[in-house]
């Protein structure tokens, strides 16, 4: 297929415009705190995958809820794109995300899909796993990658924001600074507890470690029976909220609540109607 | 009143054996992404406001959804506590989250306004604002705070976190170190596109920059529209989200999609019924 076709009907289906059915195939979603270099491992997948496979690759960045605008300023260049022989077997999409939009996910899904059905083997979510709507997008993968950096001292992020349950195989990355066995170390102690945990890759997307062994395991991960659920609790909650949130009166009956101090109680009796 | 009659008042509470009436009073969230400090602000706000002040302190803990435990290890002890005269009227409580429980916020809810109904004059309920159980906890609150440290240079982690449109206020923890100046440039020039920006006060907790003005201005916190209204969203959808969370048979379908394959739309029909 033409890349600027696919293109065009990738933005119909964000505009609403296109119906997709859901295809058979391979979505990964990789996830993590910000700042632990999840562009630099998907690079580091592409270079090893393509141009054997085609690899797409939807980067959920969240929107700035007060410009609006996404927050790209720190998202790196793939340099697999520099590759002419590699880049054509490679799709990359930004994708936006809107903090008063419930229907994201559901979009990201609808765009997964499509792309399966445009004969990619593989799609790639990237979502920084910090809010809601973020997590949400990573739950309607087949697999879920969760990618954390070295311990700074405060803790495991991941653990923090509650991913770790979605993990059916965890990346440690910056092998090469301090911090990172520590995290591995945390990490497989907090682990020992279950019968079911996800296996744990160091990986240092810089200096090339653990991502032969990172792009090896992604075309065949075993799904957890724990992430299984933890995604299904996920998706379950999403499609219950979208009822409200695609309700045409809901952003009224906010500003009813914020302005005229109208009742929750009384707000969910008008979506019942 | 009695500091362990309080303490049992408390836990019937949590344990839903007290029914608690909504109480007239301050209710500050102090959030923020994990370790920018706001246990030490929390600890140098109640040196300035004890013991003129009672203030409470609800410290909302993340459980690891893996070990089941609370995830204290990196809880800072409130140096504050030491002062006998000051701990007096000063009341600190943890509460762990689980995340697979949709009914924390209004419980830290209840516990926060019988505090206030208890005669203390501010409770602070504070919260990585990580997960999304963690940020509607937060919600329940009358002003928030959010917190931010010094850049990374990964971007502003509160406004990848979908922070910013809940904060009444926003301190820079960490003026000492270097990156701080840089977060409140990034945030001032995101911010020059609203009409409606919340203040921004440069503070470090352990060298004491900052926190006279905090704690003055903890008191009479001018509250936002947009964060009124981004607060009184979170608080729909949690009351929302309730409905299928605190059904009796939730877990169970959850297996049932899980395991049998039962698919969202069959689920949801089962809560109606």
């Amino acid at each position: 297929m033409e890349r600027r076709q696919l293109a065009r009907q990738l933005s119909a289906i964000e505009n609403g415009e296109l119906q997709v059915v859901k295809t058979e195939g391979l979505i990964v979603a990789i996830t993590g705190p910000p700042g632990v270099g999840k562009s630099c491992l998907v690079d580091g997948i592409l270079h090893r995958l393509a141009p054997k496979y085609k690899v797409a690759v939807l980067a959920i960045d969240p929107t700035s809820p007060i410009s609006g605008g996404a927050l790209l300023g720190d998202r790196i260049r793939l340099s697999v794109l520099d590759d002419a022989e590699k880049s054509d077997s490679i799709y990359v999409r930004s994708i936006a995300t809107r903090s008063s939009s419930g229907s994201m996910p559901s979009i990201v899904s609808d765009l997964a899909n499509h792309l399966l059905a445009s004969n990619f083997d593989l799609v790639i979510i990237e979502t920084v796993g910090a809010g809601q709507s973020e997590m949400r997008c990573a739950a309607i993968a087949n697999r879920i990658i969760v990618v954390e950096g070295p311990s700074r001292g405060d803790g495991v992020q991941a653990e923090k924001a509650g991913l770790l349950e979605l993990a059916d195989l965890i990346v440690v990355n910056k092998s090469d600074l301090e911090g990172a066995s520590k995290v591995v170390n945390d990490l497989t102690v907090s682990l020992t507890l279950t019968n079911d945990a996800p296996p744990i890759i160091l990986a240092s997307a810089t200096e090339g470690v653990g991502l032969d062994e990172l792009s090896e395991k992604i075309l065949s991960l075993e799904e957890r029976v724990s992430s299984r659920r933890a995604r299904v609790r996920q998706q379950l909650l999403m499609t219950h909220e979208n009822v409200l949130v695609r309700n045409p009166a809901f952003e009224t009956i906010i500003d009813r609540m914020s302005e005229e101090g109208l009742s929750i109680e009384d707000a969910l009796r008008e979506f019942d109607e």
